[in-house]
C-alpha cells in the first residue's frame, strides 16, 4: 500500500549517530550495566506532590473533554510566567496548551509552513527539528553555528538564506551545545526576521536552566511579539517529561489557528494533567531552582575534571543539562569515539554528529546520573581520549 | 503574519450548525440551566479504580519518556482485544498507541494522504472528519448515506468517486446516526477498496455499544488487513474521554511510519495513562458492558416515548450513544428546530446539518443525562414538534 511522500520523508537521514544509543539499549537488554548519558531525562522522578495534585484533579472530575485551547487556569499561569520572564504583556488568549514541547514544535511549523516551504533551523540541533519540518511538508534548511564561534549562530549566515524561507527555529539555552544566545546574537536574529518577514519559533524549554549570562526571549525585542512563537514545557523545568505538557505563546490569531489544529490532532490535553501543571507552577521558582540545581553542580564537576589538560575541551555550558565536549584531538569522529568508548567502558554518550555536522568531532554528555557516577564516567572518558590522542599524535 | 494555507483551510465550513452548541454554552454561562444533549460524553466520571491505577503507575515510575509506539503491555492487550473481536491474528507491532481516537484519525490520514490527495468519508459524519483531512492537506470528498436507505452507505456511490482517491473513512457503529453497517454494506465497501486500491480507515470507537445486529470490523474481511487501519479508543468504551488514549491497528510498516509521526507530534503518550488503560482493559468485558448499558436503556426509552405517533421518527439506533430523530414533518430544518427548541425549553440537541447535508431535517440527541431527565426532554421535544407540524400542515 502507498504511504504519503511526506511521512516517508520524515526520518530521512534522521537516524545518523543514533547507533550508539541503540547499541547501548541492546547491551542493557543483554544484562550489561550501561551508564546512559544520552537522553535529557532527570535522574529524579516527577515530584509526588505533583502526582498527588494530578490524582486529586481526576477525582475532582477533570476527566472529561477539555477546551481545546487549554484550561483557563493553566493559560493564566503560563501567561503570567511568560510576562514575568519577557516583560511583554501576555494574556491567556495568547496561550495554547499542548501535549509537550514537541507538540509545540509541530503546531508552530504546521502554522507557518505549507508544502514545499523552506523552514530554517540552527545546527547543531535537537534531533527532531528537521523531521518536524518534514512532517508538515516543509523543506528543512540548516544554518551552521560554528564551534570556532562558541556555537553562537551568526545572523549574517541566516540572512543569506532567509529570503526564501517562512520561519526560523532557534533554541536558547541550547541543546546540545549548552550555549545561551548573547544579546547581540538575539538582536541580529530578530533583525533578520523583521527584514525578511520570518516567523521566529523560539524553543525555550531550558529557560530555567541558566548558569551564566541571561536568557533573553526574542519575544521581548521591539516588534517581535507579533512574529514570535515561544515554545515552553514543564518537562525540563519541573521534571515532568512523561506528562507531556507544554505551551505555545504567540499572537492571538496564530493561537486560534493552532487551536483548530489541536482539535484535529489531539482533541485537547487531559484536564488532570493540566491541573497538575497548575499545581506545579504554583510551587514557584524555588521548586524550579531545586530541579535545575543538579545540572549546574554537575556542569561545574565537568569543568573540574577537565581542568589542566587540553585533550578534551568542554564548550562552557551556559545553560541546559548537557556538556558538549570537543574530542577532535583524538583524530576520531564523535561517532567512532562514542561507539568504541561504549564497548570499552559501558558508558553511552551521544556523538555530536547526531545533532548535525556542525557538532562533528564532539560528544554530548547528558548530566543525568548521580555526581559520583558522572565523575567516574568522565575520568574514564578523559583517560580513553588521552590514550587515543597520544596514538593519533604518534 | 502569513499563516499556512493548510491551517487556514482546516475549519472552512466546519462551524455550520454549531450555533446551537455555542448558544447553549452562552446560556449556561448566564446562569440559565440548560439540559445539554449535544456532546458524546458519559454522565458518569472515569471509574475511581482506573484513576487509582493511574496514580499508582505514576508513583511506580511511569513518569518519564516512553517508547513512541506505546508500552508493550498496552499494545499486547490491544492486539489481543482486536484479535478477539476480528478473528485476525494481530501482534503488538501492528499497534500504535495514540492520545485518543482523534489522534488516530490524524495519524491515519497523515499516513495515507499527501497535499492535494482526495480522501473519502461518509456523510452524515463525525464533526472533525473533513477538518482532519484538510489538516494534512487532503481534499475531503463526502459520499452521502441517505435517510431513505436507513443511512447505510451504498458501495456503488463510493465506487463512483473512488478512482481518484487515496482513502475511505468509515464509522460503524455510526455517530451520528446510530447505524451499524450491515455485512452486505461492509463487503461492498471492502470490494471498492480492493478494486480501487484504497486505504480503508475504520473508526470503531463505538464497538462496545452494539444494540442490534453485529459489529463487523472490515479488517476481518478477505485481504483487507493489509489495507485497513482500525482506530480504537478508551473514551467511549471505558468512560475515559479526558484521558486521551486510543490506538491504531494496521500493517506493521504503516504503524512504523505513524510511529515516526508520533515522535514528531506528541513524543509518546504518558506512561501512567497507558498503565491506567492496561488496568481498565484488564477489568474485562463485564465492565465495558456496564459502561454501555445506560445508552441501550435510554435508546429503548426514546423508542418508547416516540411510539404511536409519526411526527418525530427515530432512526432505529443499532449502536452508539445517540438518537437520530427525523423532524422533517415540522417543515423546519434541524438548525431552526434545535435553536427554537433551545430557547423555548432550555434543552440543547444537535441539528443534523452539523453532520452534513445528508442529515438535514434531523436532530442528534446524545443519550447522556439521567433517564428521567432525558424522558422529560424527549416529551418536550415531541410536544414542540407536534405543535410545529400542526402549524406546518395548516
Amino acid at each position: 500500500m502507498q504511504v504519503s511522500k511526506r511521512l516517508k520523508n520524515v526520518t530521512v537521514g534522521g537516524s545518523d549517530g543514533w547507533g550508539v544509543f541503540y547499541r547501548s539499549r541492546q547491551m542493557k537488554a543483554q544484562g550489561i550495566p550501561v551508564v546512559e548519558l544520552t537522553v535529557g531525562e532527570h535522574d529524579i522522578a516527577t515530584d509526588p506532590e505533583i502526582l498527588k495534585a494530578m490524582h486529586q484533579a481526576g477525582l475532582d472530575g477533570y476527566v472529561g473533554y477539555q477546551d481545546f485551547q487549554g484550561l483557563l487556569q493553566l493559560r493564566e499561569r503560563v501567561a503570567d510566567r511568560v510576562q514575568r520572564t519577557t516583560g511583554v504583556l501576555t494574556n491567556p488568549d495568547q496561550v495554547l496548551i499542548v501535549p509537550g514541547g514537541q507538540a509545540g514544535l509541530f503546531a508552530t511549523h504546521n502554522l507557518t509552513c505549507d508544502e514545499g516551504d523552506t523552514a530554517l533551523y540552527i545546527e547543531p540541533y535537537y534531533t527532531t527539528y528537521p523531521g518536524t519540518i518534514r512532517s508538515v511538508g516543509g523543506v528543512p534548511c540548516a544554518i551552521q553555528a560554528h564551534a570556532a564561534n562558541g556555537f553562537q549562530p551568526d545572523p549574517a549566515d541566516i540572512a543569506k538564506v532567509a529570503s526564501n524561507a517562512r520561519s526560523l527555529l532557534i533554541n536558547s539555552p541550547n541543546n546540545p551545545t549548552g550555549v545561551i544566545y548573547s544579546q547581540e546574537t538575539m538582536e541580529g536574529i530578530a533583525q533578520v526576521c523583521r527584514d525578511e518577514d520570518l516567523w521566529l519559533i523560539s524553543d525555550e524549554v531550558y529557560d530555567t536552566q541558566v548558569w551564566n549570562g541571561t536568557h533573553l526571549s526574542p519575544r521581548a525585542l521591539p516588534d517581535m511579539a507579533e512574529r514570535t512563537l515561544v515554545i515552553g514545557s514543564m518537562s525540563k523545568s519541573h521534571a515532568m517529561t512523561g506528562s507531556r505538557i507544554g505551551w505555545v505563546v504567540g499572537p492571538e490569531e496564530a493561537v486560534g489557528y493552532m487551536g483548530d489544529l489541536a482539535t484535529h490532532t489531539t482533541y485537547g490535553v487531559p484536564g488532570f494533567i493540566q491541573m497538575a501543571a497548575v499545581h506545579a507552577l504554583d510551587m514557584g521558582s524555588e521548586f524550579e531552582a531545586r530541579i535545575a540545581a543538579p545540572f549546574r553542580r554537575r556542569r561545574d564537576l565537568v569543568m573540574g575534571v577537565l581542568k589542566g589538560q587540553n585533550v578534551v575541551r568542554a564548550i562552557p555550558a551556559e545553560g541546559a543539562m548537557y556538556a558538549m565536549l570537543d574530542i577532535r584531538l583524538t583524530g576520531m569522529t564523535g561517532e567512532e569515539f562514542a561507539m568504541e568508548f561504549l564497548e570499552a567502558h559501558h558508558v553511552a554518550v551521544m556523538p555530536g554528529e547526531s545533532f548535525g555536522a556542525a557538532a562533528g568531532g564532539h560528544l554530548r554528555v547528558a548530566l543525568t546520573v548521580a555526581d559520583d557516577r558522572l565523575e567516574v564516567a568522565l575520568r574514564q572518558l578523559l583517560a580513553f581520549a588521552t590514550e587515543r590522542a597520544a596514538r593519533a599524535a604518534e
